[in-house]
């Protein structure tokens, strides 16, 4: 199908029918799902795939007793691993194969990777959840591509899944994604799509000013529009000294300058 | 495109042409990048368009001086509301209208989604940059069935992002992406695709059992696997009792009864 098409065309569904999905499906599923990209390339992802009646409600209990989980045929638990530089040494040596860096290159940007593991995990949960968010959002177009519905679920008990699967430190369950094919009968398929923000709504052009209440809410009793304009002075300018609080990482200027010949390796052309 | 196509197309592209990306196509490819789903379909996002040259001088700064921020027409920074709530009465009020929940139901769900407002900010953090990295890869879909290269980027400076955009409290810079035509001598079109991590490397059938370091890694000086195998009383059986330390919601059986009737609401059908 058309991206145009698939992208409206895939919804959330929450009701599957009895049939089974089957193993090559789901690994052409995830084989497609594997080419989004990644911080450094670095792939942190991982998939359990929950087919079994047992599992699937040993899945279900620590997912709040959401039906769809043993609805479903399948259930997959994407993991994000949280050592970023767990798959360093593959992920460089391809890159200097190809020809996308040098060995220097190569070297300065395993020490940007490696200085990522001191990150807080509150910090690295949040890196694993970006990247491995990209390769869920890619697995589900890749099923709706053969007629696999899908549903991701943010709403379970991350810790009592880690016990009760017996995962292993160092990995994170970032999301569950039921896998199926749609009942006939699915309110997500047979009723109008739920409601999108509108895209006017979302996008700023070079200036963010989003409404900060939900003011276009279609609904009795909504909150006053309680945002005020901000005065001149208070827009942050070139000209106002800032006092950066670095977030991710320090502001030494020696690992900013390795950061950016790490970025801007030899092998890249720079033409501005 | 077929996305099964689009789907190996698609590559990260670090260099660009000169061409200008017209406002109408970064709407078109945002139109179709808001149809990405999120949790209780609250759309926590929100898009910046940085296309100004001045505005991208400034984003380069705070982007640790990446190339490819000036060197791409525009940069976006994709945000995620950290306020759960942000959206809800619209969100609630669709779903009602539409017939996918009764106003019991809805009141139980708002219940449970205003109950996410007294999460950390780490774990809201964590909660927006899934929704939100759902909604980016969408879009660099979204933009390659039109011609548009784009690149993820999480390396930048978000609390210097923060001030220099002057961005309200409660937004999460969540990545940046570039957006443009490739330049056609870029590396990421001409040399052979990044690898990665084997489908049958990252895929789990039923029991969780990952390779926790990088054996396979084709490089010299790699380290053993040192994992060894568990002996059968360390792993997780339903029969041990368990400690569970909730992390996303308190134990209190209140609040998962509360949960598992607005999950399931009325509208929904349980079938097994």
């Amino acid at each position: 199908m058309e991206f145009t098409d698939l992208v409206e065309d895939r919804r959330s569904v929450h009701d599957y029918a009895d049939d089974d999905l089957d193993r090559e499906t789901i690994e052409a599923i995830l084989r497609e799902a594997v080419y989004a990209p990644s911080s450094y390339n670095l792939q942190p992802w991982e998939f359990l795939v929950v087919g079994e009646d047992a599992n699937r409600e040993r899945l279900q209990e620590v997912a709040y007793g959401q039906p769809q989980v043993t609805d479903a045929p399948v259930t997959l638990v994407v993991f994000g691993r949280l050592d970023p530089a767990a798959h360093v040494d593959r992920v460089l040596a391809d890159q200097v194969e190809k020809g996308y860096r040098d060995e220097a290159s190569a070297a300065s940007t395993r020490e940007s990777i490696e200085a990522m593991r001191e990150y807080s995990e509150a910090e690295r949960r949040v890196w694993t959840a970006k990247s491995t968010a990209l390769a869920a959002m890619s697995l589900m177009f890749a099923a709706r591509e053969r007629g696999v519905a899908t549903c991701p679920m943010g709403g379970f008990d991350a810790e009592a899944l880690v016990e009760e699967f017996a995962v292993p430190d160092g990995y994170e369950p970032v999301m569950l994604v039921t896998m199926g094919y749609a009942a006939e009968d699915a309110d997500d398929e047979t009723l109008p799509r739920k409601f999108r923000r509108p895209v006017e709504e979302v996008t700023h052009f070079e200036t963010f000013d989003p409404e900060t209440t939900d003011a276009r809410a279609p609904v009795a009793g909504r909150r006053l529009n309680r945002r005020r304009p901000r005065a001149p002075d208070q827009r942050a300018t070139r000209l106002r000294p800032r006092a950066r609080r670095r977030r991710l990482l320090p502001a030494s200027t020696t690992r900013l300058r390795r950061y950016r010949s790490a970025r801007a390796g030899p092998a890249r052309s720079r033409r501005r």
